[in-house]
């Protein structure tokens, strides 16, 4: 499910001790996913290219995991968002993002 | 075609001036949305949110403009790309591409 | 009032058009600021301290001209601000946002 | 004491081979802290804030850490900061300053 | 003068209010610009390629020119700079800069 | 060899599996580092600068060792170069750089 996505361990506390704010992170979560032309994989695939063009290794390698184990995203499908990463953030970028994807395909 | 994307008025003097630069340039650009999975519209996208989620006004502009013009990219897809661009950088790269996005269609 | 904050061009193309994610950032900017111990305007000096850091100039000036208007934020709490801004992000952001500071009091 | 904050390890190398860096440091930081309207506490909230919004793992934990344990800032205090990261600047910023602070306070 | 680098408009305001984050800012600026090994011309170099890295077009002009008037670094020796740029930052800084370089050169 | 410089771990899924990217990339580095007027070690250390002004840990260090062990670059010329990073991108970065230098040399 969407709301689960974003479920660090930072998030349990957030649940038990701040329910006003874990609410409408939730409501946020559902109105963000819900868009109106593209599908979710495709908005996922998009917050991956924007996590990982930034310097947030955790962030960087939870999206990934999550697109890959909750909608398929392939190897190669994360390749190519980082082929633009590399474009428009440049080889850092790139660089962390294809370790990150190494450690975790396991290649 | 995709290697006139990145022509802002900045490139003409690498082209006239750096020859050397602008083939290489040329070389990554096709390189980059040659991707083995997605299509270049779907990388297009990507990209419009790389760029949106960073506070560079003029680039985010040009990234939109381009797709909408060569690619036929929607308002409304715009908007599903800034949902995702509020989520993962904020409420101020939201509001400049709201902004820029209002700017260009005019409405 | 809070939920107005954030009220820009770019707003009101979502208000009419995509009334969810309207809603969505109301319900989340409340929540936001219905902090548990920091009081409103503190959170503000908190919200113009990290816009500041950036570089996104509309942004900055948005900030701190709703911060002055509704919760009679000074020059010198700003400037108080922008002191953390240049020990923490540098000079160049310092240097912007003395810049629009002194575009908005018209020192 | 203020002087203090910013010493970590990198620090003592300065202090030891660059005397002249380190005294202007020293001097940059009393000259911050010192802000005309803002207390220290509201200063070191708003660096807090800044440093969080961005993705160094280590400042953020080392700002937060130094104030709690300097001036008491609490972890409703924190997680009011973190309110104002997420809304300025995405979850991935919020999800990574909540899972350092459950890391501090051992919850 | 090195102490002179970085007057903008904003610190003006800053001179004659705050003289003691003036004077702060002074000394650490000679601090920063006395290198013990790389020259006050390579220190400038690695100025402008941080800020070009980023997205601060105000910034970017105003290191570009100081560089250029004070120190003769040439159109040639700034394209040298953006190339690095390029490789770690992504083609739209890149772009950004090679405008503002334009711009500047008046080519 | 210049086409070395960026070959960390994520390099060899891409060489391996991705040989257009591969090539295009090397195409791309070979450009950048043949500036026509500063020489390779004057573009590495305004690499090292730009990568140091980020928040990537790892790209720094990679940039440093390979600075020092390739071209020679001495400790206090990383020192010059994290002088500039302090006065343009925050104590934040400055420490980080110290810090990774610290581990580096050993000291």
């Amino acid at each position: 499910m969407k709301e689960e996505v974003y479920y660090g361990k930072g998030m349990r506390i957030v649940k038990e001790n701040y329910p006003d704010l874990y609410e409408g992170i939730n409501k946020l979560n559902e109105v963000i996913y819900t868009g109106k032309k593209l599908d979710y994989k495709t908005q996922k695939l998009i917050a991956i290219g924007i996590v990982a063009s930034r310097c947030d290794e955790k962030a960087t390698e939870k999206q990934m995991r999550s697109g890959m184990a909750e909608l398929g995203i392939t190897t190669d499908e994360i390749v190519d968002i980082l082929r633009v990463v590399l474009l428009t953030a440049g080889m850092p970028a790139f660089n962390k993002g294809m370790r990150i994807l190494e450690e975790i395909t396991g290649k």
